[in-house]
């Protein structure tokens, strides 16, 4: 018998029927063999919606009451479900994030998790019950206040539990297929990768390929927890993030891509800060003040400085709403750090191309700047990490930047496989 | 510096605008240098919303997921009307039942208060906070589930906590401007009551005076704490429960009126068991198997035996919702008891006239019955208390037997002053 932990996205959960859907889907996994602990996220809109009660009292709304509030979203879903199953014949029981034990930080709204304490969760399926757990949300270690995890968290609650209880698995459904070697919306035949390294898919997930929340996947690489992510809508396989498959235990046997896939964000801007003082310091003190607002960086560039002037030009990479921010901030230290301007665009896309296999196969760069060059598209800024190379491009050539570099690589599939259903939960 | 309790029913909290109105009068109350505790129902149609979806995935939903669904209505509005308060400069904090520590039993969908643990409030109150506390709800002592103590029990909750608190006063904000001498939809002309003792209160709550909830006067009066029912949409004085009103320490200056005014009732229906051998303990075997149903039956009449046949007829009232399991419940034990049938009337419907002044003044009785047969109304059962006199009637005749009771006893205003806004929140 194994212990399974599901993951259910809003748009799963959107409707009564929906819910007997997946009601009967969590009863055919008990039916199995497994003990099954469910994840829900928040009914389709119902997060969004209480958002904007929120905003209709008060337009700054405190941190800690919009917690409270949102957290009425899961205890809905999660109860429906819990009846659903019942009146499918067998038991369950719902769980509040602080009931389930997912102990958090303070920080309302984007809580981190420091520990989970199932001691509920295990006792309900003890019990022979399923458990069904109200992903997004948890209690503070410190003043017991109810926090929230940030959007797209219930994904990472649903790995960190399964950690915690010793899952054997964690199946995060969803409403496509898997994890694709690109958006399917923007190259039609692009392939489910079926099997996908939790090193490779961290990249990816942080490159911009949103069907796993970049913190999931970091707690399943941490506690080695093979993530099984598919569609609620059908019961075919999807994408195993697993480092060692479980049918390949030497991890010899495996065939593994040299490329994975192909990432894209179109949610960042570009501020360039003009004719910085080519001294020691004054990178370092545009880069503190940045931190000290809470932003979170991404792709750096420094132009070499020119000889005659001894200015340089600092350009970084940053999410599109934290850019008011950090434009405020960065005004505020002009005079300490002496630059003449700044310069924001958010007209920026980031093209980025995944896969272990670059560590043992030279050439890949060199074919990637050839097929983005073949394609005429510009390339403004460039990084790279041992199994990643990202290019920044205007935000208007993404879409051919990511077809024409996915067939370089011998991606394409030959028939059309990707089904996509419609907005993913949080 | 005073501690007021005020509790506000779904009605005052419909809508965002309800929310903001309500949130400037708790502000307002903490100018007139109070402390402040706020007792919240949920806003408007929710609970009754949140019953529908329940009904939606299951017919025959689990008692303990219906309350955790039903507690997420108060989450909603709690959290936003301490929103609406931290908009307008103040502090405020939300709290659950279980956070605000109302400890139950274990009954889902009708708990009952074992204790509150107001810690979490006080310190709230400690840190110059306005503390919002949602009703209805708790958290069982022994099992820590989450429980709902049933409609209506936002009012109990709040004299709970004024009692737990000390507080010197406990407000319930509703829809109409406090209790009157009869339903002015029935009495155009009833009068608000200024004062009314607990005692008195009870009886009327028991016998179908909506205003306020039977438990939360039984509460009331156990804690010996004070009262106020008033409107929330004016700015009126409205009814005081209270046993030793404040401005009149030796008791000795209120005018106490004989009377308090008259309830009615429409909600019950009447079991007849025609036949029943006159023996002794065949009415106790009959109200014991309806007592193992967990039925609260309310009037009883034992027909005078025929001497002839040595059989009786033993009728009695009951909430109609009960009919249906105390009709089964009588016929299963038919063959036991040997009675010959089973009659069912939910045309039936009760007045009552309530009033402490009963114990000293003869003759009440006498006018009461004569303002009946004067409007031509007759009378099924009659039981009577100390200061109650009950009678049940077709519930065709109900309206005329109030305006008939009301007039007699020289209730009717001279002028109309009742306002009646719409439905009452639970």
């Amino acid at each position: 018998m194994g212990l399974v932990v599901q993951k259910y996205g809003g748009s799963s959960v959107a409707d009564a029927e929906s819910i007997k859907r997946v009601a009967r889907r969590i009863v055919d996994t008990t039916k199995g063999g497994n003990q099954v602990v469910v994840v829900v996220s928040a009914m389709g809109d119902t997060t969004d919606d209480l958002r904007d009660l929120a905003q209709q009292v008060s337009p700054l709304p405190p941190a800690r009451e919009l917690d409270m509030l949102l957290t009425a979203g899961e205890r809905i879903s999660m109860a429906l479900l819990a009846m659903a199953i019942h009146d499918l014949g067998h038991t369950a029981r719902s769980y509040t994030g602080s009931q389930a034990g997912v102990i958090t930080d303070s920080v309302h709204g984007k809580a981190r998790i420091i520990d989970i304490t199932p001691g509920r969760i295990r006792q309900a399926l003890d019990d022979g019950a399923i458990a069904i757990v109200a992903g997004f949300q948890g209690v503070s270690q410190d003043t017991k206040e109810i926090t929230t995890l940030g959007r797209g968290a219930s994904d990472t609650t649903a790995v960190a539990l399964a950690a915690a209880l010793g899952a054997d698995v964690c199946e995060i459904y969803t409403d496509v297929d898997g994890v694709f070697t690109a958006d399917p919306r923007i190259v039609p035949s692009a392939r489910r990768i079926a099997r996908i390294t939790s090193e490779e898919m961290l990249e990816m997930a942080a490159c911009g390929t949103k069907v796993l929340h970049l913190r999931c996947v970091e707690y399943a690489r941490r506690y080695q927890m093979p993530v099984h992510v598919r569609s609620s809508f059908s019961t075919r396989e999807g994408t195993w993030v697993i480092d060692t498959p479980p049918d390949d235990k030497d991890g010899q046997t495996m065939e593994q891509a040299i490329i994975s896939g192909v990432s894209h964000d179109r949610s960042e801007a570009k501020i360039t800060v003009v004719g910085v003082p080519d001294l020691p310091g004054k990178a370092a003190a545009i880069f503190q003040a940045v931190a000290r607002a809470e932003i979170n960086i991404d792709m750096i560039v420094q132009n070499v400085s020119a000889a005659a002037t001894a200015l340089t030009d600092v350009s970084f990479t940053l999410p599109k709403t934290d850019g008011v921010i950090a434009m405020s901030t960065l005004e505020g230290i002009k005079d300490a750090v002496g630059f003449q301007s700044l310069q924001y665009d958010d007209q920026i896309g980031k093209v980025s191309l995944v896969g272990a296999g670059m560590r043992t196969h030279p050439g890949v760069s060199a074919t990637f700047f050839e097929a983005l060059a073949d394609a005429g598209v510009n390339i403004e800024m460039i990084s790279t990490s041992e199994i990643r190379i990202s290019v920044v491009t205007r935000a208007a050539d993404v879409d051919a930047a990511v077809r024409a570099v996915h067939t370089a690589f011998g991606l394409d599939a030959e028939e059309t496989e990707a089904v996509v259903y419609g907005g993913t939960g949080r």
